[in-house]
């Protein structure tokens, strides 16, 4: 037995123990959030709700209606596949979006974020070919990226995705043998860029996964969020085979780390497996009163009054920009969401300005955040998000953003 | 464009569209959690603390509290590295485990078991070792089995693992080039087997960690359910700049899927990069009680009050084991815990006689679920819970097991 108390320790070098998954990806939205504190920081920048479309009020009232209902059930451990009354309650939600579908095929996650971690995890392989939009969210590369997917990208119109590069890709892929995974889409208010997925569209996609037999990804987290037009059919209505659909919490209730996942069974057996080992289960507490919020009707009193807030303060950052900033920039005009995308000329550099912005007390998320592959990321974009700020301080971020952009081009 | 609505679609087989990851293992303890749902189950088989142990009532008076003193803030988005008040206040409560750190090293997890996998993601490639104790927490195979290590196993005795087997593990992968890349090891109680590290042993498997410069992750959720016998020195304390610790809400106050995790600064930094991609934050609300748990005292307060229901439990099936249980049968007597782990003879195969227990209303978990390689898997073994069952039923439920294993040898 050679373990004495006189060993010179021989220290851990940590970083030579790294894993090779990648993690090398800068994400702008989670560092700006540090400078959340400074309460004279105009955050343009996160995709926060409002605190003031919370129910805070409401919040109690669910939770003694929760305990009454499913008594200490609720601080229980729970079920991986979550909490059943709030899976039968989510089927409701779910036909509302014209998705009509078995109590087998919804659970419950600990957000979104968590199902599409999940689902990656059970489908990719490393060089696996995934279809996403340029630009795409953010979240989707910090879960797949260790993975080691290959991104290809088609790009976003005001409509939607370009449905000739779509076809393409998937073409390409069937024809090469590496037939994509799956496609990625945000259907309503891109998160970054505002656009919504037309109609039109949508049949064709779902027209072109049936064709070809490719899945599709379909995570629509802001459907809620919409300020004008009317609400348009889910991917998923269309194509329900082909489709895995995705909702949450975040926008309706509040960040409660709810997301609710809709896929075909033996895919979510699948990912149930890996559910157990990322965490078990979701906390049946927080999931009870999301049932609750559902089954009482809160929540279809409160999202007009989430809508009424957000509704003039996209229409107000709108007019800003129209005002204050350079006529070579161009936007989206959302119609719903949180977020509008701007793009400079060619020259401009989003990135390289942030310092100076942050100086002026303002934030925002350079575009290039937002591309899966950097070689094609154009550094001339930024987004905006509009639902964390009141009117007055979207207009001046917007007045100052306005000249430091006039001024280094 | 050859997209029409005249297609014949192509179903999707999902099972051909899988990534390589492993999900193979079987969860018995997940399985028999389906059988929850029957009154009649006597449940020997879960880990789930007994709903009287929940502190029910005080969870309005926190919530309350928490939001007097947070404001809305606990509703929204956090930091990936935990709510700051809960990191502060865990800095007390390690520092009563002989943890004395500071808050850059201390972070926040859905559960423990996130913390488990997060660590497991950050540092393990195919092949590398990772060594385990015969048997190990099977949370943490179904966290890791994805990133297909080779787990070496040792013995584990009454009072730890053999040290000889140990520091042979270690010396065999530096000789060989492969140094295991951790050491996991559950210090007090162990799931499944209910065995206590004595400080002997715990300063011996430091004094290996720092003469070979390897880690160990220490998983310490029951250090609080002792029920006889003094609490010990955390590996942690030992050696400190070796070993990365975990703690839970779970056993304390609810299982709210809080798990604080301590780890060397750059190790934290890459597990929250993979934090951001598995579920961007853990949720505000939940930490917030948390810390107003810690806060006020409550937690103090409610811990003897846990103990004094599981104290006599352990008593009872103790004694039920020796009254009813053949004779060949040996079992571990725990200080604490939630596990007792019962070893019949050579032929006993506790896997086989599951479905005749069923049958008969009682519910366990066949030993083999806690080994890392089936090959050495010992079938002749089960695992016993003590805290989820009011003593008459546990009285009840060792009789019928000794009943069907006397009769089926």
């Amino acid at each position: 037995m050679a373990v004495t108390h006189e060993i010179t320790p021989i220290s851990i070098k940590w970083q030579e123990k790294f894993s090779t998954f990648n993690s090398n990806r800068m994400n702008y939205v989670r560092e700006i959030l540090k400078l959340a504190s400074d309460p004279e920081m105009i955050l343009l920048s996160g995709g926060f709700p409002d605190p003031k479309t919370f129910p805070t009020e409401a919040v109690h009232r669910l939770i003694d209606e929760a305990i009454e209902r499913y008594g200490s059930n609720i601080f229980q451990y729970g079920d991986s596949r979550g909490f059943l009354p709030l899976r039968l309650l989510s089927l409701k939600y779910l036909s509302d979006r014209g998705i009509n579908t078995e109590v087998e095929n919804v659970q419950i996650f600990t957000g979104s974020q968590q199902f599409l971690q999940l689902v990656g995890e059970s489908l990719i392989n490393p060089g696996d070919r995934i279809i996403v939009t340029k630009p795409t969210y953010l979240g989707v590369l910090s879960a797949w990226d260790k993975f080691r997917p290959q991104y290809r990208e088609v790009d976003l119109e005001s409509d939607g995705p370009n449905i000739k590069q779509l076809e393409h890709e998937i073409v390409d892929g069937v024809i090469t043998g590496e037939a994509p995974k799956f496609i990625y889409l945000v259907p309503n208010f891109n998160n970054p860029s505002g656009e919504t997925i037309s109609l039109e569209k949508r049949q064709q996609i779902a027209a072109l996964a049936q064709k070809y037999g490719v899945p599709i990804f379909e995570d629509d987290p802001y459907r809620e969020l919409r300020y004008s037009g009317e609400h348009l059919p889910t991917i998923f209505s269309i194509a329900p085979d082909h489709t895995i659909y995705s909702s949450s919490s975040s926008k309706t209730l509040f960040p409660a780390r709810l997301g609710i996942g809709v896929a075909p069974f033996e895919l979510l057996q699948r990912v149930t497996y890996f559910k157990q080992g990322a965490d078990l289960n979701t906390a049946n507490f927080t999931q009870a009163i999301f049932a609750e919020y559902m089954k009482d009707g809160s929540m279809e009193r409160h999202i007009p009054e989430i809508v009424g807030i957000y509704t003039p303060r996209l229409q107000v950052m709108l007019n800003a920009l129209h005002e204050f900033f350079p006529r070579e920039f161009t936007f989206t005009r959302p119609e719903g969401g949180m977020f509008v995308w701007v793009r400079g000329p060619k020259v401009f550099d989003s990135e390289k300005l942030l310092p100076i912005a942050l100086a002026q007390k303002v934030a925002y998320v350079p575009g290039i955040s937002f591309y899966a592959n950097s070689d094609t990321a154009e550094r001339n974009t930024l987004r905006l998000n509009f639902s964390n700020q009141p009117e007055e301080r979207i207009i001046e971020g917007i007045k100052r953003l306005g000249v430091i952009f006039s001024s280094n081009q």
